[in-house]
């Protein structure tokens, strides 16, 4: 177990209406905003409205990106630092899903920097300066909303970047389950299967002396699997969509991982998949995810794997410990199918020609010989073709 | 599940040699410290040179309050205060365990109230401001390094009493799991079962719908006595201590009863008899807990009951569900009595004469209807007399 520094300052209001705390969270630190959303949804379901009629009885004036994508782009990025500047904006508040927030949180430091905001994707400028984000979640799944990290692509170069500060924590996140009742099957499931693959990216580690935070990542991935189920046969199960939302949340703001070092495996692979093909991040998460697990299961791996076969699936603790690790991973393919998320790379378009540059190019960002089970480029092949 | 505010602020420095943190941390409030401590295990084993040691390095003063009692009483609050007062002190550190820390807490308002103490405690005057609290912790039980309460007793009337704020919530924690290590037996059987205790007030509640911080709350229990066991065969065993001081935080920093209300029953028992006969917290807690299950398993309870049995000791979900949820009681109970804790009331000095009055006033601070069950005087007597 590594010594850690526990510091997860964002304040988080939950539950329903709770939208009513965002002016004052607004005027605490300024009265100009940067008012990030997608491609519209706010605008229909009456979120838009309330928003900004908070903030023109509290006295805050805002100017607006709209149109950020999923896998939001650099361009988005730049433009929305153009505005902040000419704008004199001092807050930035996402409203949406991970994107949004990602796309958010680089604006806040790219701001502040002469150039383009890529370069501080590639690291070639290091963020200095950042203005405050504020988030109002839409869709359980990236865990942005308390987290300090962010992802933005570059269709361009096919490349997916990731860039972390703790400045880019939000301060003020709003959380009203709510919000997500109008998610579709499609992104319910894959929010979720997110949710579960930042938990099992952080419980398959290298370090195996933090039982209570293993306890923990257990308990998260009871949670999405128990009202995963439930939120898509009854979409406005507010119990479901609240343990869902919460448990976005804590799949990722550092607690878990506290006291654990090494990078993760699935992720970086993913990332090629969506970098290239403009995929749903969960869904690719969901598909490579069982493919892996079969692919590092072997002596070194089974007790692991048959600790969550027991602990999260209430397999019998009796039974041989291969066969309990093989049944934990059928059983994940299993929940994963329920929900009717696609299971091979091909139903979601990806072409076997760029399998090899995309295993290269997740090699790379592998983490070498610290991950779990380290794997090169030929081992994240032989995985990509698994899924075919 | 009700709406709800996280923000648990404090930055915790976890970890072996963390101690060399605390003066740059006291240094963003000041340089004139409050030292509080005990009746002087610090001195012997080298933690008061280390801190102050520290301390002189970097140009920070100090004054001392040590002698803080268990049960720590509103005269150290008085005599804190008024070094605060006299000295000009900008922080206060606590080092030690909940006693020392919550006293350093109520120091921290009473500085500000022209007063006794006690008057803060009795809601004769409400605090209205407070110096930062830091603490340096020595003992995994109340989790008072991560809350925002605290406990005062006043011998002379036999009262024990909670006074909260968020102002009071320490800013910063150092827990350095190795400072535990000396703890003995009896202190470590008795912080444990405290720590669970906290825990099993909030699970038993009567908000039935945050799956997710149940689960995190059988983490919690499963860590103490996993863990609440291996510490007292092998004392410096730092996976054990570790895994026990980080409990001991979160089982009551607020997180897993965030959603949820409802007062506690357990612990406004116990204070009673700590109030009267001055008896280890955690001990009267561990022989209260099992016979208060005892006396609210009914219709409306098993089920709950049953639900902890399986997902704590792992009791076959295929059995009838008074059997788990007796069990599940028998289980709580053995472990109590494998760590040697004392199992009646009589064992540790507890005359039957003052049950009466001890029943009589515990009920006035049972919450009336809102708690899991509702208890009056006639069924805490019943419950003390269970124990005997």
């Amino acid at each position: 177990m590594y010594n850690f520094t526990y510091d997860i300052g964002t304040k988080v209001h939950f539950g329903k209406g709770q939208i009513e705390k965002l002016p004052e969270a607004v005027k605490e630190y300024g009265n100009k905003v940067l008012l990030v959303y997608g491609h519209g949804s706010i605008r229909k379901n009456g979120l838009y409205d309330t928003i900004t009629k908070g903030f023109r009885e509290n006295g805050i004036e805002w100017v607006e990106l709209s149109g950020v994508d999923p896998n939001p782009r650099h361009t988005s990025v730049d433009e929305g630092a153009k505005l902040c500047r000419e704008n004199g904006v001092d807050v930035i508040v996402a409203v949406g899903g991970g994107s949004t927030i990602d796309c958010s949180k680089v604006i806040s430091c790219a701001t502040f920097y002469d150039g383009p905001s890529w370069d501080l994707l590639i690291k070639k400028a290091k963020p200095e300066k950042f203005l405050p984000v504020m988030t109002v979640l839409t869709l359980a799944a990236t865990g942005s909303e308390m987290d300090c990290g962010a992802v933005i692509s570059n269709m361009e170069t096919n490349d997916k970047l990731f860039l972390a500060a703790p400045e880019m924590r939000p301060k003020v996140s709003i959380l009203d389950p709510t919000y997500t009742f109008s998610v579709n099957k499609y992104q319910t499931a894959s929010g979720t299967a997110d949710i579960m693959s930042h938990v099992l990216e952080t419980y398959f580690s290298p370090e195996k002396d933090f039982y209570m935070l293993d306890r923990f990542c257990e308990g998260l991935l009871k949670t999405c699997i128990h009202y995963g189920t439930i939120a898509l046969e009854q979409p406005e199960n507010y119990e479901a969509r609240a343990n869902l939302m919460w448990a976005s949340s804590w799949g990722i703001n550092d607690m878990i991982g506290y006291g654990k070092r090494g990078p993760w495996t699935v992720h970086p692979m993913e990332h090629e998949l969506s970098a290239f093909f403009d995929i749903t991040h969960g869904v690719g998460l969901a598909i490579l995810t069982p493919a892996w697990m079969e692919y590092v299961l072997s002596d070194n791996t089974v007790d692991k794997f048959a600790e969550y076969g027991v602990n999260v699936f209430g397999i019998d603790a009796g039974l041989e410990k291969y066969e309990i690790a093989r049944a934990a991973i059928r059983k994940t393919r299993e929940v994963f199918r329920s929900w009717g998320i696609p299971e091979t790379l091909r139903e979601v378009g990806i072409t076997e020609d760029k399998l090899e540059i995309m295993a290269q190019k997740a090699a790379k960002s592998l983490g070498g010989d610290t991950v779990y089970v380290p794997l090169n480029a030929g081992d994240v092949l032989k995985i990509y073709k698994a899924c075919f």
